[in-house]
């Protein structure tokens, strides 16, 4: 008998944030989203509680072991225990962070043990979570060091019904952007991430369009020279290796209907230049992926709106296309070892 | 007998580039799309020529005199010459630079008169006309100055049927942003166009949302500190003067449809921040307005695109928007004339 399927494992985020409640509407639509079989990692009053707030009767099945999700999915969410706390939706506490805490580390660590097929986080508050122990810049960063893999490895992208985007810089200011960005860094992050478009999202030969940094992209050095000494030649090197690179283009004129169709990835060199046109384009399902880790792992691209938790308004668009992609993406690996 | 009712001048553009097919496009939708009258400066060959590229009969009358194009814009479009160009699409020359700076001239010359009711500018290629004596960084600081307006005073906002965008900053080096963007700055920019969108947009008290420089609004300082010291103590200021700003506003999520609903402008601190999301929803439609001027000036917010012209493929929604706002903001102004 050929073993169960594996189920992915989703970690609550900040109980009070609006994780569970959409987690608990997420599997509420399980059969018209078709959404693949996943577990959370404690909460079982939480989620119960969360759904309530939403007018919703949630079942709740707690398991022992990640391969019981597959047989009880239909009838209930099911709930491997990690620890529960009392719902106080928009009002963050010490319990709520190393609930949060508990859950992200062992729905990790079923992953990268091969006992789950990927992992979803919830959003979570990072510093509340730095509070009780928590020492990494954000979850990826958390992820990738549970699976060995160096920080800068870790890729994230985000992925939207109209648009993927990579940002090149992240989390710093906008002034540290000219300085940050350099012709290794793109080579790194292209090659991961034409890799993963490859082997997680099926798509033979993936087209990388780069963003210029500077308006116009610089207009042949009158406004700035980055595109010149850096993102051109970054792009010949990438397309000597045979990866389908294109740019550097004027990032205004990238987004537009006619120019997604071009393209499968944009690589953006700044947070902005990456999340605005995602947002404006699909602000309710923007999923994190990250790229280059030996799991799959996705996340919503929203974080815990603790001003809006519990009152019945957040969207679980996010969160159904996050363990849709991831799904998807196990799914992908899973064939391929079949095949291997 | 009250005096005719004033036109609207539009200069050519590069005579090479798009600028004159659309020119004839645009007048031959003008009753569908119900455009107010205009008359072209210059080019009455060259623009049958262009139409003929896309396979129309554009009827020209030459008129002497601006107060004539009313008479005969149901019929014809109305040129008041000053030059004329052979047809070379995608092939710019320096006899094409002449005729379009003669155009631009004449065509500011007759609205900063009083002759016409505004000014609508096709696109140029500022290199070549720079060749042939244009000494300004582009036509928004030509106009400005044949106003007697300083070019700071004169302020480019976007306007498209999503969203109206200001970039606080434009054509310099990304590199240079951080270090360009002030309190002073943002209260001039901000004032002028508050004032513009009450007089010539007819909206009594608009709101201002003003986007941040950093990713998630500089988080609390840990990413940027332009957020707390530059952009909110402008804010403030704005507020204490009774304008209805807000901010500042992390740039990725104000450009989504809910928080499109909050604001008539969004203030943004570079020419991307500005631009990405108004061509990402409204790509073939957008409006570069000059705001702060004593005339109306507008002009269809892309290039000549010299690749294109003359296939029949450029798209005239910009020009018709361009030349619709034109007369509209031009109609607002007369009326309070008027009024007064």
């Amino acid at each position: 008998m050929p073993p169960a399927a594996l189920a992915l494992a989703v970690s609550l985020g900040d109980p009070a944030g609006v994780g569970p409640e959409l987690l608990a509407s997420a599997w509420l639509s399980r059969v018209p989203r078709r959404l693949p079989v996943f577990f959370a990692l404690g909460g079982a009053g939480l989620l119960r509680a969360a759904a309530r707030t939403r007018g919703l009767d949630l079942p709740v099945r707690v398991i022992a072991d990640p391969a019981q999700a597959q047989g009880c999915f239909d009838a209930a969410l099911p709930v491997l225990d990690c620890g529960d706390a009392a719902y106080a939706p928009g009002k963050p506490a010490r319990a709520g962070a190393e609930l949060a805490l508990a859950s992200l580390t062992e729905a990790t660590r079923l992953a990268v043990s091969g006992a789950a097929s990927g992992v979803v986080t919830g959003p979570i508050a990072k510093a509340l979570l730095a509070e009780v122990g928590f020492h990494h810049p954000g979850q990826t960063e958390f992820v990738a060091d549970a699976c060995g893999i160096a920080p800068e490895d870790a890729v994230m992208m985000l992925a939207a019904p109209s648009l993927r985007t990579v940002p090149l810089t992240v989390h710093i200011p906008l002034s540290a952007v000219p300085g940050a960005i350099g012709i290794e860094l793109i080579l790194r992050r292209a090659r991961i991430a034409v890799a993963a478009l490859t082997r997680d999202f099926g798509i033979a030969r993936p087209r990388l369009a780069v963003a210029a940094l500077n308006p116009h992209a610089g207009e042949a050095g009158r406004m700035g020279s980055e595109e010149a000494e850096i993102i051109a030649p970054a792009i010949a090197r990438l397309q000597a290796e045979g990866i389908a690179a294109t740019g550097p283009h004027p990032a205004d004129a990238l987004f537009t209907p006619r120019a997604r169709g071009g393209y499968d990835l944009a690589l953006c060199m700044y947070h902005d230049q990456a999340l605005i046109p995602l947002k404006t384009l699909d602000f309710d399902a923007g999923v994190n992926v990250t790229l280059g880790l030996p799991i799959v792992r996705t996340s919503p691209d929203h974080g815990t709106a603790f001003a809006i938790a519990g009152r019945g308004s957040a969207d679980p668009g996010a969160t159904i296309a996050a363990l849709r992609l991831a799904g998807e993406c196990a799914a992908r690996r899973a064939a391929a070892r079949v095949l291997a």
